[in-house]
């Protein structure tokens, strides 16, 4: 976009993208930094947003553990989903993230095909061109999928209360508790991150996505929680 | 509705559905009528709604054909479900009807689990009450399912462009289009209504729901047309 247009080089938000100015981008919030990803593809197809997305997967690195962000997937994660879909289970990802940009990957990385993941949206229109139709993404904020809007598009994309359900921040307690409001054998898992040595160690105060009020009413609603640091044999695969 | 308040008989468009006034609602239009389905299941729950509808399913007859609403479905649209899945295929139904009064009946009588449903849908919200989280409907539209909104959904809940598609009505010929509108093989259907005999006869003139546009570029397209008269051996099972 920067190359189309420099003028916006000095302009915020993408000024602190540019410069990596992290002070910044943090205090953008959750829903502040989903809304310029969605800014930045504005227009694109689909398929085109779904190719550049699987390219950027097959080479970003993460900063900190300095392994491809697709080798930093939890181990046990991928054992308790293979555990479910061995019972029976149809397993979902819903995130607060970009729905195709975790769609590019997710089939890869965790066996989930892309109509099971709920994710923040964009809105997108209709595009006949050429005699060819496309889905184009609008720059615009379609569902912010974080907290009461989780159990919303749960609603919306799966149109029935979900049995099982692991989160691990507060953006995940509502669908916490909209699993355990209901007859039946119902389970709800949250994970804390307490291990500063083989991961990170963070919950009441990290701003950007605080695990606070699940954690306090946790024992008062039934759910589980899982201290990565005791409970984790091991974090991930190639630890 | 009109026993917690009588002065509604006399406001439109209930007091048309109330009269059985069926010029008045057929003038409402498929949106107006999609848009007084919702307010008229205001309030309700995602899990009371399908209760109600599920009862409703239960004994509804189809005023022609005198049998249950559930039995009035076409045997080679089973066929080819069952087909389509014998090959490894994932079915959905994407309907201009509401989402949720499908979901209630697809499973049954279509073997399409309700997360394989998409549809126009109402607005809903979260509510905890009494330490019970449920999504409660609010009497708006959110999305009303028909023509290009159809591919938008495709896009959202799916999140990839299918193989295959069959249709019947102009409000299929979008996504028709969408499907048809990608490299390697793909393949459009759209059924004909031209069975006075067995079922019903209409298509350009049906002003509710016409099949005029689909038509006239069918062809063009490459979308094949299946004539219920002369490809149809058995409607339906009852038959």
């Amino acid at each position: 976009m920067v190359i189309k247009d420099p003028a916006m080089k000095e302009k915020q938000p993408y000024k602190a993208f540019l410069e990596r100015d992290i002070k910044t981008i943090h205090d953008l919030g959750k829903k502040g930094i989903i809304e310029f990803v969605f800014k930045a593809h504005e227009a694109e197809t689909q398929e085109d947003f779904n190719t550049i997305t699987t390219n950027w997967f097959s080479k970003a690195m993460h900063p900190y553990f300095k392994k491809l962000c697709t080798e930093c997937i939890y181990k046990p994660q991928l054992e308790l989903l293979d555990y479910l879909r061995a019972n029976g289970f149809k397993t979902y990802i819903v995130t607060g993230g970009g729905i195709e940009f975790v769609r590019a990957v997710a089939e890869k990385v965790y066996g989930i095909p892309p109509e099971q993941v709920i994710g923040s949206s964009s809105k997108t229109k209709f595009r006949l061109k050429e005699k060819k139709v496309d889905v184009c993404r609008i720059g615009e904020l379609n569902s912010f999928d974080d907290r009461e809007e989780k159990v919303v598009n749960i609603s919306l994309h799966i149109g029935r209360r979900p049995l099982f359900v692991f989160g691990n921040s507060d953006g995940d307690l509502r669908m916490m508790q909209y699993v355990l409001s209901a007859e039946g054998p119902r389970m709800a898992m949250l994970l804390h991150h307490d291990d500063a040595q083989r991961e990170f160690a963070y919950d009441r105060d990290f701003k950007l996505s605080p695990l606070n009020d699940a954690l306090t009413v946790a024992n008062d609603w039934g759910i589980l929680i899982v201290s990565m640091k005791n409970d984790w044999n091991k974090v991930f695969a190639f630890d």
